[in-house]
């Protein structure tokens, strides 16, 4: 029934400048080698690996994801199996290692039913499980004979995990644990891979011994028959429902009606009931599971510059494609301006790009002082194994690296995931009416990013982990007892010089600019310690400043590990100076940009001067804009994310938006396979029977 | 296939206290007289309406709004072509007025297919056309003979109509129009009820005349055939396929290949082709036009405050029966706290409680002074026919006051949606994890409601006109021209005043408030003012600072009318004193949030100190919070948006929010009646056959 476009519309073509010849001459005005700007942002092995699964993956039917938005829930999700079963298959096939499978799932754009089966269920079988465990569900869990979620949300409870209802009563009579929902509340929720996939699931539950509360604790439950796929007896589970993105996701909700699972079914690691005497073993080390949350965080922060970059890329090309009135100051029949050459354009724009590579610098920070506390702590506790011991100022020590991390990684995956986040939504903005378009491919990216800025630890209170931290460490440094790190040394810096003023030089000297956001942090962090220990003023009261604090700090951290990176030997040896100095206007750029959006703070805590703050918005912002202009599309195409990736009409390397709008709008578009009867006295609504249809 | 829960867990209740306890408690500790209030926001006739119609509507099938989120787009659009055409049905048969249909749309809670015919079609061949074209057209299209769209917008033209392609030629050797799409871009993009329900467009077109090129008009053109409803020969129209929101529209594309229509055809009321001549005759009265645009968008400003309010009633109601660890300073063993108790979750909802009072009562002030400039057009033209003719002066005042009208209604129309849909984000994600879900009724709203956004002129784009009337208004003021308007009035106070400073008691005085506001614009106006016509920067350069200055001046209009309002005789006799002290408190928590987030410019425009600024944020937001918080229930009931409107699990008035989202979950969730294989060696997604479901 689509009536395939007649040759008259095929002969039409979009007005000219075309969008390919406006993207080349994008590209003729630059210099950037984006060969080498992306072998330093991804290393030449990603982007060998990247084509290397492109090459397979895009060729097969089942990834075709022209349908992705038009189909109701049931089929996509039906659908997306089939993609997690195809690349469960190729991995085996083509032994891909970790890297390479997450990377495949990438590509393919969406969340699958086996996603939380191949990250959290298995890393929780390993990471807490014992050996005897590791043979009794791992192995098999690894072949997909048992796939499996982590069930820890409840419908009453999120952020609060001591306040979770499901318990885990042990049973010395038989040595059981009976595993029990007490309430409606205490159902699982929002379980990924538990709605229709599951037939085991870790879930954490309280653990009761005579009696007792031992607090959370990990248990592994079969939840569905392993043939027939149907609940097992006192168990109801099910999908919860749609949601604003993450359709293909089953996610679930799980019941029991008092369960019992042997005594080996309670992850041991750390913490366990001993069998015989059924007392309870404390965990060895807490320490480590902290260390788990700071990898998954820091993680994040690695993603959001990833996240943003794909935002940006279809909003930078499109925005060089598009073009939209006259220059107002032109000749009068002058041809219409490319949209990005607005100034309004570009200071939404370009601010992100910025920020896009200072989160993908922070993250790579972050994950290196991730790598150095793991090696650390290895190091510590083989030594203590060997009884030579680890002195009590290295323990101190490393107590004290982990409690910076932890906080760092708690700001810092606050402020990026909603910097990416929000980010998108403005490139989505930005691409005018086309970008509310599915099409656009920035809208269903979004949706799909969204509960990164809820998930391992809400936004909003992670802020108060990091406020926590730095009141501690601002209550050290008034001791006298300094943790010598750099959160200590900004502390100290400022109380030093807190007479004479601070004065920094924003606008001519860049380590002047990571001074200055030091500062704001050191002078918001006495303000709270003023009000909370000398005027005593209640937690709930200073939530907001706590906020703020956080904020203020992870924007430092941000500036700082951007300009470490854009002065780094490493980045000098790779790139070009013309490139290098563009790297420098970038960092200027979200530095200076932050630092006019929060004026007021800079001002009030006395880092800058008012007029300061005005030559920055008026002038320096305004001249990085010029300096950045012509590169944009070039530092867009360094990021190498592929067409297929992208998956957006708007955001094609080559630039043919409007062709590939109007191909799918007329040929990958169901709707059109339809003649409705559109009269109001005719009850029907199809005037012809639906064909067997694409769907 | 879906298994209804068993006993067992039909027997379990959320853990206490319930939901539906909480709410009422919320309800106990305020005296605010919720019926009242009603009325003086939404008046008594609007409040029997939507009970009436409520009452039609519920018990019909076809409105059933439980698959709403699960169905893929085909579906989506043939159940809302269906529910339009029951509604026409029910228009004829209860003799619905324009504001009964309007509401009935409403409540059904989504665009149906005959979105753009029942308004933009209706509206134009009623306005632009002349008594025989309504003959020709409008008579049919009232009785949906005709299915109508506006058709403006191309693919490659958006907010700039004077670059539209698409050509109307006029032949004078056989007195027709030709319509063509010359390109590929000129291609009618977006259309509402063009892509798969409307047998005619209204088309804009350049006119062209002997190769002269007079500016786009209106043509009415037939594009599919009345009984088969296929597209007639040499049109190509379809839908252009899945969007971010918006689903159950279908917006189309429309090209046409030298398709010729009568003289008749093109809407003659304002300018025209004479028949026999081919000569063009001007627009009798362009201001007309103008007077429409400004009544769509004085439109979505009044509609702001009501979108506004869906979303802050579920996240109110939601936030007081959500509960989630203990105050921090509380004892040890207390219960989990009210999620709305924590001042984090009460700067980010109340200052919206806020925004959608403020919001309302300046929507209704719009169409106040829109009703005002109509009657006084009216009068005058009626006047000048009389021939007793309306003197220079009245005239000029008559066009400022339109120029003013058309620059608020831009200014408030960017302001006002913009704040209404990132507000709904903020209430989405107040709203935690469950906030994710459809079943949460922001989502789904959110998304069909930022196309606002951009459309009617997009935001950013908007304010631009803003500036260019300030900067004349400045110029005039400097000119000793002044148009007497409150515009001007600001502008002279300013210089009136600048020498002495301005220092306005912002903390205690709410007139002060208001003044604060209207000397920032005014600081900002000669500001730009000087940048433009003293130092001659380009109007590019400037678009950021127009942007800022338009944002400004529309909070002051914000402000200046939630003033006005809850200072108003009307609103005194209609309330209590205490809820009257209240109206006031969220006119101050609206001015000073706004203030406090705007910091920078009050302190440099010298409209207030750093020192008031400071306190306003941590002294009198703070207290104010504590002021509304035990209002916010009763006064987000006052807004009486019934449940089946608001379609929400989180916003029950009930507070049954656990029971409501796990039944929706287990009972109408179409995923749950299919039992998935989930292992990656089995082909087949599904264990058994699909269902003869409910889909």
């Amino acid at each position: 029934m689509p009536s395939p476009p007649p040759d008259w519309v095929k002969a039409l073509k979009p007005q000219g400048p075309q969008g390919s010849e406006l993207l080349a001459q994008e590209r003729a005005q630059s210099n950037v080698n984006v060969e080498k700007l992306s072998e330093l942002l991804h290393t030449k092995e990603y982007l060998e690996r990247q084509e290397k699964l492109l090459k397979l993956l895009q060729p097969e039917k089942v990834f075709d994801k022209s349908q992705n938005h038009s189909l109701g829930r049931v089929e996509r999700l039906q659908r997306s199996l089939a993609k997690g079963k195809r690349l469960q298959q190729m991995a085996v096939q083509y032994k891909w290692d970790a890297d390479e499978y997450l990377k495949a799932n990438d590509l393919i754009g969406e969340p699958t039913p086996y996603g939380l089966h191949a990250s959290m269920f298995l890393v929780t079988l390993r990471e807490q499980g014992t050996p005897e465990q590791h043979e009794l569900f791992l192995r098999r869990a690894e072949k997909y004979e048992y796939i499996g979620c982590y069930a820890q949300t409840e419908l009453g409870h999120g952020s609060n995990v001591r306040g979770l209802e499901t318990r885990a009563d042990w049973n010395p009579e038989d040595q059981t644990f009976t595993i029990n929902s007490p309430t409606l509340t205490s159902s699982k929720w929002w379980i990924g891979s538990l709605g229709r996939a599951a037939n085991h699931a870790v879930v954490m539950a309280q653990l009761y011994i005579g009696g007792k509360n031992m607090g959370p604790h990990p248990f592994v439950v079969q939840i569905r028959d392993l043939e027939t796929h149907q609940p097992l007896e006192n168990v109801y589970v099910g999908d919860i429902g749609p949601k604003f993105g993450y359709n293909t996701m089953d996610n679930g909700f799980l019941l029991f009606n008092n369960v019992k699972i042997p005594h080996v079914n309670m992850l041991a690691r750390f913490s366990r009931v001993d069998k015989e005497t059924g007392k309870y073993v404390r965990p060895a080390s807490p320490s480590l599971v902290y260390g788990t949350l700071t990898w998954v965080r820091s993680n994040i922060v690695l993603q959001a510059g990833g996240v943003l970059a794909r935002g940006v890329t279809i909003a930078t090309r499109y925005c060089a494609v598009r073009r939209q009135f006259q220059d107002r100051d032109a000749a009068a029949n002058s041809e219409e301006n490319q949209v990005l050459n607005y100034k309004m354009v570009q200071v939404r724009l370009l601010p992100l790009l910025a920020a896009m590579y200072a989160l993908h610098f922070t993250g790579r920070g972050m994950m290196r002082l991730y790598q150095e506390n793991q090696n650390r702590m290895k190091a510590s506790s083989s030594t203590s194994e060997d009884t030579r011991g680890a002195g009590p100022e290295e323990l101190r020590a490393g107590a004290e690296l982990l409690a910076d991390l932890h906080a760092t990684s708690c700001g810092l995956k606050a402020l990026a995931s909603t910097s990416a986040g929000e980010g998108l939504e403005i490139c989505r903005r930005a691409c005018g009416g086309h970008g509310y378009s599915s099409y656009s491919g920035i809208g269903p990216w979004y949706s799909d990013y969204l509960p990164t800025l809820t998930w391992e630890g809400d936004n909003y209170m992670l802020t108060q982990q990091v406020a926590r931290y730095l009141l501690k460490s601002a209550r050290a440094v008034l001791a006298g007892k300094d943790a010598g790190n750099d959160t200590a040394r900004i502390l100290r810096t400022y109380l030093d010089r807190r007479d004479k003023g601070a004065s920094f030089d924003v606008l001519d000297t860049d380590a002047d600019i990571v001074a200055a956001f030091a500062w704001r942090t050191a002078h918001l962090t006495f303000e709270a310690l003023k009000h909370r220990d000398g005027e005593k003023r209640s937690w709930n009261s200073l939530l907001v400043d706590f906020w703020r604090l956080s904020t203020a700090h992870s924007q430092y951290l941000v500036v700082k590990n951007f300009y470490e990176a854009v002065s780094s030997p490493e980045l000098s040896s790779a790139l070009d100076p013309e490139t290098k100095t563009l790297m420098h206007h970038l960092f200027q750029l979200y530095a200076l940009h932050t630092l006019e959006r929060e004026a007021a703070e800079f001002f009030s805590s006395g880092a800058v001067t008012v007029r300061q703050i005005t030559l920055a918005r008026t002038t320096a912002v305004m001249k990085l804009l010029d300096e950045i202009r012509p590169h944009a599309v070039r530092l867009v195409d360094a990021w190498a994310i592929p067409d297929w990736q992208l998956d957006s009409s708007l955001g094609r390397y080559d630039g043919k938006v409007y062709e590939d709008l109007f191909r799918r709008a007329s040929q990958e578009n169901p709707v059109n396979d339809f003649v409705f009867d559109p009269y109001p006295w005719n009850e029907a609504v199809l005037k012809n029977e639906p064909p067997k249809s694409k769907l």
